[in-house]
């Protein structure tokens, strides 16, 4: 490996609309309050944003409108122009077309130019994709400063007409669950002030043979008509192994870092919903670590929420304070993670 | 930049049942022998494989069939198993899911576990940047063995039942130009005989503020009644550009690469269809370089092409015999290629 640091500069986001809460859910979808306390209960999201008018259905924006709001954003907190990006990563479970890929539309909004642009298809693990990316060409020396997106828009998913007194459990907790944003990071070769310095980082993917957790489709003109469903979860295997996987995530930040686990001060844990998260983080047990989640705020919103845990750490890291973050893909199943340490003012 | 160099142990393809031809077309959509003799002159594209029964409609495969059984061909031609590759890297830009990424049910196949995957969202040039990544991760020090997928399968919007004598030119086209592959590569930082030996590579997004050339549009159950189009294409702009674009790849790779025209022994030139093919070979104007194009029997194959191509080069590169490509994406502009010199047997 080379011994090349990478450095985070900046972390942004970008959340469309006012956040919506449970009880604005409860009474477009003619739910009842009990239906709100169970929400509470036994998922503990209480809000999230959307890039759709929930009266109307109406969608309000696209992934490259929130990508861009928050790459121009990070950009801006780096201290960097345009011309300052040798490359552009983004990833998403949800672009906005299959082509172009939206990554070259930001980029362009954005006045990018002449620069290597990824986009990767991706689930939960995406934005740590996305990162893991960036940091290759910077330790391979093929770019110093790397503009880095995530987001998903599930717009296209969001039936507003719905009578959700009459359908199935499953399918009622996705518009529970569920977010719309985009987030932004910028890396670099050279470190800053109030930078964090990446110690470790790696995606992986693992269990052979398994099934896949969650399934996500998309519809050419052709199959329209076609009766598959358009998202299916298998929540029983998510609540079975992304305890477990987050824990050998976690083992393997800590050899890798060199730390214990009374080192770490920030925990970005797993973010598929409230509750989950709370049990997961004290599954982990880090006896100092405070935990940084959004997800009760913003839902899971895919591929931008780790941005929106960054934004927040990054703030409150401080010089030599250290972060683990740790994300799970059920898709087909991954596990990433980071561990960072933040720089000298 | 890093010195250390990046090798391609080999490359294999998938293609999906017969080749269709010309007549075939013709014959299913009722179009005359006038018509097939207007697609020799203008087109010059004289076949292509389908993932569909053209009497029925009826799917045959996936982009995930193609895939696995080209990775599984340059694997074995490489003289590798599963636990051999660190990582794995596909391009498409239809993938057969928006989660899990294609490339995870691919490696889960192949049995190849415990490492990277990248699913990279991409056009044409989505080979490249798919090549372009892996070498990165070698030149990072990450991966020392890369299998590299590329492929696309256009059935979702291939319409059988369409009556083609109404359509306009701009739709009918697209049943002529396009058909369906997956191609693989392997990519290793080790020498071996038969290989060749990456000299340059690079992929850049251009053309600030122009607009896209080719847009390829999918659905959510939400808008499947959408009346956007599903495929745009400006032919106009893509004719005016991609030879331009192209001499501008050839004399960076020659400038890159330290090689005079003269040098060049294969040419792997675009592949948009079998006659602009030959008309952008003859602009660019290498005076010892034999073209490698399959366009015209494969059709313009998306992101399996290179591979396709790759294939035919590596069986007569030879040693210090050296190859020029280059890939040119019109959906939002980017200009990419790579220089290859042949290793010793």
């Amino acid at each position: 490996m080379s011994q090349r640091d990478v450095h985070i500069l900046s972390a942004a986001s970008a959340l469309p609309g006012p956040p919506v809460d449970n009880a604005a859910l409860g009474r477009r979808f003619g739910m009842d309050a009990l239906w709100e306390q169970w929400v509470d209960a036994f998922i503990g999201t209480r809000s999230r944003h959307l890039a759709l008018d929930l009266a109307t259905g109406t969608v309000t924006g696209s992934l490259a409108d929130l990508a861009e709001e928050a790459g121009r954003r990070a950009l801006k907190a780096a201290g960097l122009a345009a011309q300052d990006v040798d490359a552009v990563v983004l990833g998403t479970a949800t672009p906005d077309r299959l082509m172009p890929a939206t990554v070259n539309i930001v980029a362009d909004r954005l006045g990018i130019d002449q620069v290597r642009t990824f986009q990767l298809q991706s689930g939960c693990s995406g934005a740590v994709q996305a990162l893991d990316l960036a940091r290759q060409l910077v330790l391979a020396g093929t770019a110093r400063r790397v503009l880095v997106l995530g987001g998903d828009v599930i717009a296209r998913f969001y039936d507003v007409t719905k009578d959700l007194r009459k359908a199935a459990p499953a399918e009622l907790v996705s518009f529970v669950l569920f977010g719309d944003a985009a987030g932004a990071a910028v890396l670099s070769a050279d470190p800053a002030p109030g930078a964090a310095t990446v110690r470790s980082l790696f995606t992986r993917l693992v269990g052979l043979g398994r099934e896949p957790g969650a399934v996500l489709e998309w519809y050419g003109p052709l199959d329209r008509g076609s009766d598959r469903p358009a998202a299916t979860e298998d929540y029983k295997a998510i609540e079975e192994h992304v305890p477990r996987m987050s824990q050998e995530v976690l083992h393997e930040l800590l050899d890798d870092a060199g730390w214990r686990p009374e080192d770490v001060a920030l925990l970005l844990p797993p973010q598929l919903s409230g509750r989950m998260t709370a049990l997961i983080s004290k599954r982990l047990g880090l006896p100092q670590a405070r935990d940084v989640s959004v997800v009760d705020e913003a839902g899971n919103c895919g591929n931008a929420i780790v941005f929106l845990q960054l934004e927040r750490a990054l703030a409150e890291l401080g010089p030599g304070r250290r972060a683990l973050g740790i994300s799970i893909e059920s898709s087909k199943w991954i596990k990433s993670g980071f561990a960072l340490e933040g720089s000298a003012p």
